[in-house]
């Protein structure tokens, strides 16, 4: 069965089956933002957005069910195959899944303004005031500045008879002088070494050298004439699944100057990762996946530098962390078996390479680094957490706690860290939840109850409320059970009630009713129960790890709540729905993006470069999927907090 | 004043003047070889020779003042400059000097048999039997076998749910469990690391890895399926001015398999190679060079391939020794300031580059390792040379003398060393004697001379006379002395005798008779001069060094005596005649070509690697040009064996 809509009436739906024509080529346009592209006969409209680069949501990554891709056909012909997931008011408003829709003739599309990227909110380095205290104190008690790439200006003397040394190990000298290097021959570009005589005759022995470190040896990357020394900058870059944050680095200051985020424009062909092996997998597209990802990156990076006038030639490093799957795609290296039993990488630890080689563009010798993994499950972003939040140098023991599209936990001190990765699934990142969001423009990411049942709540940017980022929903299920309108197992209480109504998904609960334009915002059933799988998910990684090493939530130190929550985020919260263990308020920290953190704090110190390889072999990975214990774990803290209310000492006291 | 002949008139001798015509190109062909090119009218005849890679000898690089580049015409019109080295039987036979005749119509051109080249006397690793034992004490006493590139085959495991090591840092650790590496992380090419997921499961993880020592660091230079370790070669190479000598070796076993060598071709542009800077930089001929040399390194390494059956792509390594100007050249460096004021290289210590970067068609990840150089003077022969006869690790004093093209001098102990290069001049090598030659085929290498005043001679394949090699040339001046013939100032005792005539060049001594076709073979005033020249220059050289340290001939071990002499060297001449200081035979050592044993001993250990850049680094050159007495006690020197009797007591003995 198919439905199909004639072209210049929008309001006619005659469900018939449409004969296949010889291919044609057809001119979509996509609205508001006016795009257009050509596209044979039967393109779906999400190929056709991906390929002009208009932005739809897709939870699946084409597959037809999570309802996401919606967009309404305001002229042409097209074919749509039948869903549950449109309302029939919808479906008589010409609103499709642009996954399942193929273009039939010339087509006029409307993409909803929910689909919409914004990234001013998106975080860059948040909730900066808690976390940079932390991070001073970490540069302060260890990391020497001593950047991965610098530039050292040589004012070396002429040869004369009396001092005949060649002007190799002249150059060699002077910069080992400059950098206390004890290897006796620095690696040298061939080309570099051909030009060295003219470079330093020409500019009478003074030259600014750009020495790399590269796999345990320094490399002269580059001369440059006279003193350069103040211009060489970075890129510090946290590759997330679903936002790409960049600072650009002062290299001879140490300073950030600037800071750009993106949403991952691998997004279209899945919101997590595992969904993007799948469909790279199937479609061969694991050259476009690069592609996508350094379009992102190096988008970024020329809008920092143009903003700040710095020549791309002048950047001569790119420090990376992110998830495992991130840093295969972007260097293109195979990531399928991170899917596949026995669950292994292609590398945890990448080799630095020259940025150039993949495809970034900054000076053409200048190196690529990327933060090693731990696992195919627990990446080098959780590295960067660590060595950040200086976990493995603690006395005591700490946690660190990363809510993404996946739930990573990493417990220990300076003696020992064991880490784990939870599919906790992205419900805390906006997704699976029929109102959530990321933590952009007009998200909800402050909400209380109030005892009307009413809501009062506060969005980002202070604008209407399009939805629910991370930090709204952890207090609006808080609030739920506070209020009593759910249970401990996460169900309403009631079938009705003021705000309660029945939609098409079962009992939802209205946080902010319909008015002018907007649609009400609900929180769904199956919204909960995402919800609550995901904070399972995330609970039962730390019980197993806390009980593997006998540890109970006294012997906690310190928690490091990391993510894109949104910037108000309540730690008391995740305690009273149970993500977390029950510790005292004072002793959870949301520390924000630590990945990025890590990126910048490698890129400025080699000891750190040194620190995050040391924490990544050093930790010990245990893979909950295979075992024994998780799935008990994981459903015994299904419940809110947890079934075993021992656990959660304090809980009486919060719903009290 | 121009000499031209007539087409098909080769007896027509006119001098007249030829007036230019608009440039035609005209055919050249040369015989005996019968090569045949095309060059525009007016190029010289040296000029189409080099072109067609007819060898056509040329001492002074194209000046016309060396008379080595004599041809015959045999047909056809050109254009001479007037010469005094051409006797007046040659000009009516047509005999030209190559570089001084101007190509005006199309040309048939004998070459003489005297021009060509031999290549299986060229020592190879000379005088092996007194030589290796002390290479085989050498690597007995230190050097470990640790290649600097090694094949090591890899039997990993697949990687399992327990055993989740990530592809690359399985590999790694394979790698370094092997080698006993400590590096975190190899390096590793970027198209490597995305193939390994594919090479490890096609081969269910059996691979043999590439691993090369670059610059203190290792890298996995190549991936190979299943075992391949057995397959890995590697050449070793003696760059010299005249020749170069290729020994290709097992990796694995430590082998030599096989030796090749040919004379350097760049010989066309200049004997010596301060001749072949002029030459490249008043014809912009650098990379012209390059070529040639190239084509002499690629040429020898295929011939040695071929022949064993070896696959170039299993040539992973070459490692060179050679004097400092022939290292630029190979990698187009600048050579220009080592013959100008303060005589700088551009490079001594070259950072190893990967092979085929430079031109050098082996593996095409495989590595260029050069020796390093002291200085502009006393290159990396002179270290690999140290390295070999374990001068630098002596507790006694040893001499090292290398007479090449120049004469280098390396004096010292275990707790120091110095050195110095004198311009020697090439005369022991056969340049500047005008019947002298290398060590090939038909070249006098043992000479007596008897109470008759005949000589008994030995030459080198038992061939006809054809000229006098290095060890001739050192006995015939010992003979000559020793025999009352010429007196210690070298100046011939008498006018006239059964063997002394005067020739053009004034008085000469007959060695050989001429005989059927062959002219008579005889040492002329100036031949004696020259010789004086270079022993002179080689012994003011030690004299230097031994004073500045306060040393007497007694206080010396050992010398060790380096160079293309010939092998049948009798190491007593050079006391007798003063170009060694005077110690008892048994001391002096004649150690052949260190210069290939010293590269093919760093290619087998990385711990020789380490040394050959302690002794360059560590040994103190000292500059002769400058010296304030080199000039005095060249002139000391210029004696036989001196003018202070009392440095040689046991000249008396001697003459006696």
């Amino acid at each position: 069965m198919f439905r199909a809509a004639q072209v210049f009436t929008r309001s006619c739906l005659t469900i018939t089956k449409v004969k296949a024509a010889p291919k044609k080529i057809y001119t979509v346009r996509f609205e508001p933002s006016g795009l257009k592209t050509e596209v044979p006969e039967g393109t779906s409209l999400l190929e056709a957005a991906r390929k002009v680069g208009v932005y739809v949501s897709s939870i699946c990554g084409g597959d037809g069910y999570c309802g996401k891709c919606k967009v309404t056909v305001d002229e042409g012909q097209y074919q749509s195959k039948p869903t549950t997931l449109l309302t029939p008011e919808e479906v008589r408003e010409n609103v499709v899944l642009a996954c399942q829709t193929r273009i039939l003739s010339d087509i006029n599309v409307t993409v909803p303004k929910t689909h919409a990227l914004e990234t001013d909110q998106i975080l860059t380095e948040a909730d900066t005031v808690r976390f940079s205290r932390l991070t001073g104190e970490a540069l302060e008690d260890g990391f020497a500045f001593a950047p991965l790439v610098r530039k050292i200006f040589l004012q070396m003397n002429r040869p004369t008879v009396k001092d005949y040394t060649a002007d190799h190990e002249r150059l060699n000298l002077a910069v080992r002088q400059n950098l206390e290097i004890t290897t006796p021959v620095l690696q040298m570009g061939y080309r570099i070494l051909q030009e060295l005589p003219y470079m330093l005759q020409r500019t009478d022995y003074k030259v600014t050298a750009t020495v790399a470190c590269r796999g345990g040896a320094a490399e002269i990357v580059q001369l440059e004439a006279g003193d350069t020394s103040g211009t060489n900058y970075a890129a510090a870059v946290d590759l997330g699944t679903t936002t790409v944050v960049i600072h650009l680095v002062n290299l001879t200051t140490g300073g950030t100057i600037d800071t750009e985020a993106a949403y991952n424009s691998q997004i279209s062909f899945g919101e997590d990762y595992i969904r993007r092996i799948i469909y790279a997998e199937e479609n061969d597209a694991f050259d476009e996946m690069q592609n996508r990802i350094l379009h992102d990156v190096n988008s970024l990076i020329v809008t920092l530098a143009e903003r700040h006038h710095v020549n791309l030639q002048d950047i001569t490093a790119v420090v990376c962390a992110g998830n495992t799957a991130m840093m295969h795609f972007l260097l293109n290296i195979d990531p399928r078996r991170i899917r596949r039993e026995p669950y292994v990488a292609t590398a945890a630890f990448i080799p630095p390479v020259r940025a150039a080689e993949v495809g970034i563009q900054i000076n053409k010798r200048g190196l690529l680094y990327c933060l090693p993994s731990v696992a195919a499950y627990v990446g080098s972003d959780i590295v960067a957490g660590i060595l950040v939040t200086r976990l493995n140098t603690r006395d005591n023991l700490s946690l660190f706690v990363d809510i993404g599209t996946n739930g990573e936990v990493a417990l220990g001190n300076r003696h020992w860290m064991m880490c784990a990765s939870s599919s906790a699934g992205p419900a805390f990142e906006g997704s699976g939840v029929k109102h959530g969001m990321r933590a952009g423009t007009g998200a909800i990411e402050k909400l209380q109850i109030l005892p009307d049942g009413s809501c009062d709540y506060q969005t980002i940017g202070d604008t209407p409320a399009a939805g629910i980022c991370g930090s709204g929903l952890l207090d609006t299920i808080s609030e739920l059970l506070i209020n009593g309108i759910i249970d401990r197992t996460g169900r309403f209480a009631q079938k009705d009630g003021a705000r309660l109504s029945q939609g098409e998904e079962g009992s939802q609960y209205t946080l902010v009713p319909a008015h002018d334009s907007h649609e009400a915002i609900v929180i769904t059933q199956p919204d909960i129960n995402n919800l609550i799988r995901s904070k399972a998910g995330v609970f039962a990684a730390i019980k197993l790890l806390m009980d593997a090493t006998q540890k109970r939530p006294e012997d906690l130190d310190a928690i490091f709540l990391a993510g894109g929550f949104g910037n108000y985020l309540n730690v008391e919260k995740a305690v009273t729905i149970g993500m977390l263990p029950d510790v005292p308020p004072e002793k959870i920290h949301f520390v924000g993006n630590t990945s990025i953190a890590g990126a910048k704090t490698v890129l400025l110190s080699r000891q750190a470069q040194i620190a995050a390889e040391q924490i990544a072999s050093g930790m010990t990975y245990t893979d909950l999927m295979s075992h024994p214990k998780y799935m008990e774990e994981f459903v015994k803290a299904k419940f809110l907090p947890h079934t075993n209310l021992s656990l959660f000492p304090s809980h009486r006291l919060a719903t009290g």
